[in-house]
């Protein structure tokens, strides 16, 4: 890697995109390079908005000639620190921001063209547009681009019935490094052409390429859409409530996720207008979606299968939402689970998945683990139950020092991690390597595996100027 | 390439799977060495048949350090020669065949573990012995294997609802060139931990490795299915049928496959119990499947909508099965047109996709190319119009030349591909390259996704011998 990248080639990489959209002011950088937890500051010389895949190829070719790293970006919503560049100051950033064009709708084909600056959420919309739906959704949608969920292969709360981002992507427009262009655009369900190179590059996080537009499946909306709160004793039941939904629910479970007590005190007492949903206290508690077709809804089949899961007694209490309005204020608990955590002090953070079956066997062991390592700390695991994927959070001891407590941060993660390996799980589930878990990366994967991405790695990227320092 | 393995190295080979297992024998060898179609004639002076992962290793490993090519195989059902050694006698067969065991079932996870050598069908029914559903399904499915299904990427009639073979796989044990073993067996729906390796091998063809194991993605029983055999105007009346089963039609559009009228001709012709679902004739058919988790089924909303289809002027007379019986008489109708086209002389095939919007326009022009190219023969178009997957078979002039007419193969490939590159399509949806069409390949990829696939290949395989010529 360069030292430090010398004035006059800054200027050759200014000169690609202008220099209105070359920042190096340190203050207009600041959106770049600030990411909202945080946790990751780096330095740049040189924040790049290309507004069109030529210029995109013309910076990666002129990366090439003078192996310069670069850093590609889409939101800046990551939270493993993937898209901030390291503090050297000898990597160049490139936003993706300005390719924000949909390109192309297709509603017979169910097929979206966007760019990969197009936010999440106008994405949404444009699929909205056309009287279809795009079923990605994170708390982020707003701000997050496509490329960005494209580069770390986003999950979020729709993954149990429509998959992951990988599952929701039929064609790639990709600039490799040295510059060339992959015309990866395709429309097709099926081309069994040879290697399946889209997916390499999703979930990449950056490090092969910078993807700049996408081909996305967009699916027929639910004509309706059920949506319960329910009380559980434990995830074991709450994953009995899964079967139960799946197979007499009235339609797909779309969503189910997995939040606990703690969880609720915080929003209900940080939040102005939530409030608990159900009088009684559960120590567990399920958001259940099902989503459908028929025109009849789900109504009947839903409570229906509350009322059978309540005899059986792996259901407690529950609402069905009666209105838009009270589904949205089910979701907002949810949502708030995150944000919320910060006014109860420090908040150590795990992105953990498990074979779904085991998720009721790893709580107890894992959250047993945490109390032991920290006593009085608060676990607050909640997450996707559904697809074994638990946000593994712990919040500090009530009254203790923050500073202390998150500087044990590595060393829980040791803990929990040891744990996820134990169950054959994942230590980061839908968040990525980035900077975060890189070094965690060697001890956690199969040495094969690690020896056949660091050779693909070296074949793509030979120089390793690829948003260097991630992931490998 | 070495020109002949010695019968040192043979004995060799022979010793890692015991004398039993390696057979050398030409008429041992037939099962191995001859395809149905009677397309591909290989030669091989060995046929091993390794009994464990282990024994794949060691072949791989002293294959690696003799240069000795490998040729992977399944059920030998593939239909584009990539199962088939070459004439050269240089090449050893490796049958996944004794791999067959079912190693692990979890219902709760949703997850079957599996070795490449169970069939398709064993799969199927070791979903169905915990209670959940296998929904890759093909007509060999009584001979092919899970192994070969993953090599190739495999299709077939589920596609529409539950996606490609890629898309059923969460795990894969792969032995690699050299003899090390990747344990992949992963059991995670989330796994954001660097590069997606397991998608490079799925649909690599045996050009990468040896998949030995699969965890594969079960999913819950549909409490109720609806199948319907409709009359339809045109492709275009169909694809306008598609949207209105996918937005009315009660449940999941699991099967929408199109059937010309000469196809049903051909079944009713050479199939003695085989019989018209519908008296008056129509062009085209649609045979449509809807699946549901409802109590109630789906017979009312598919009845209705069936109807307003008919009102709407996009679907002629229809048949809903009223029993499993005459589901599977509509299922027989579309599984037999492959086969009976053989009875009707000589049947140039390919097996073409394009973006769903575009098959009724793709079709009207290939339909008239051919039929310009080859004065009186008979096209006969059927496939999954749900995926823009459609197999565009072209039977002889009735009277006509079976030889003279084979001997325009590749002319009439070229006439067809040539629209199928206008409409930014596949030549091979589903089958692969194999052989048969690796000569194409680079006319119809972006130079950049060739070099792509080169390098991995050179990265993956560096001495070229895991199934040389084929795909690339």
């Amino acid at each position: 890697m360069a030292a430090e990248i010398s004035s006059d080639l800054l200027a050759r990489f200014a000169a690609i995109v202008g220099a209105k959209y070359a920042i190096s002011d340190i203050n207009d950088q600041q959106p770049y390079l600030k990411e909202w937890r945080d946790r990751y500051h780096g330095r740049t010389p040189l924040v790049l908005l290309p507004g069109s895949v030529e210029e995109v190829s013309a910076i990666l070719k002129l990366a090439d000639e003078t192996g310069t790293s670069i850093v590609p970006q889409g939101g800046n919503t990551g939270l493993v620190g993937g898209q901030v560049p390291h503090a050297t100051g000898n990597e160049l950033l490139v936003s993706l921001k300005r390719l924000d064009k949909v390109r192309a709708a297709d509603p017979d084909s169910n097929t979206l063209d966007v760019e990969a600056g197009v936010t999440l959420q106008r994405v949404q919309e444009a699929a909205d547009g056309v009287g279809r739906f795009f079923p990605l959704s994170l708390p982020s949608e707003g701000s997050c681009t496509i490329g960005g969920n494209i580069g770390t292969n986003a999950g979020g709360t729709g993954v149990i019935a429509y998959g992951n981002t990988r599952d929701l992507i039929l064609g790639l427009e990709v600039v490799l490094p040295g510059g060339r262009i992959w015309h990866g655009m395709r429309h097709l369900r099926k081309d069994n052409t040879g290697y399946d190179l889209r997916n390499l590059f999703i979930g990449a996080e950056g490090t092969l390429g910078i993807v700049t537009a996408a081909v996305v499946k967009i699916f027929p909306k639910p004509r309706s859409v059920g949506t319960a709160f329910i009380g559980v004793d434990s995830p074991a039941d709450a994953l009995n409530l899964l079967h139960e939904a799946r197979a007499n629910g009235g339609g797909t479970v779309t969503a189910f996720e997995l939040m606990p007590r703690l969880g609720i005190d915080f929003v209900v007492r940080h939040v102005s207008d939530a409030r608990d949903p159900i009088a009684e206290k559960y120590p567990w508690y399920v958001l259940l979606e099902v989503s459908t077709q028929s025109e009849e809804g789900v109504g009947d089949a839903l409570e229906g299968m509350l009322m059978a899961a309540y005899e059986k007694g792996y259901a407690g209490d529950a609402v069905i939402a009666s209105s838009l309005e009270q589904a949205a204020d089910f979701w907002r608990l949810r949502e708030q689970l995150s944000e919320t955590q910060k006014f109860e002090g420090g908040s150590i953070k795990h992105d953990v998945s498990v074979p779904i079956r085991l998720v009721p066997a790893f709580l107890d062991k894992a959250i047993a683990a945490v109390e032991a390592f920290i006593p009085g700390c608060r676990p607050l695991p909640f997450g996707h139950l559904g697809d074994g994927n638990i946000h593994f959070n712990v919040s500090q001891p009530v009254g203790g020092d923050k500073k202390e407590f998150l500087a044990k941060w590595e060393a829980t993660n040791e803990v929990v991690h040891a744990i996820v390996a134990e169950f054959h799980g994942s230590i980061s589930a839908e968040h990525g390597i980035g900077q975060a878990k890189r070094a965690l990366l060697p001890g956690v994967k199969d040495p094969v595996e690690m020896e056949m991405m660091r050779a693909i790695k070296a074949t793509l990227d030979p120089k390793g100027i690829m948003n260097p320092g991630k992931v490998l």
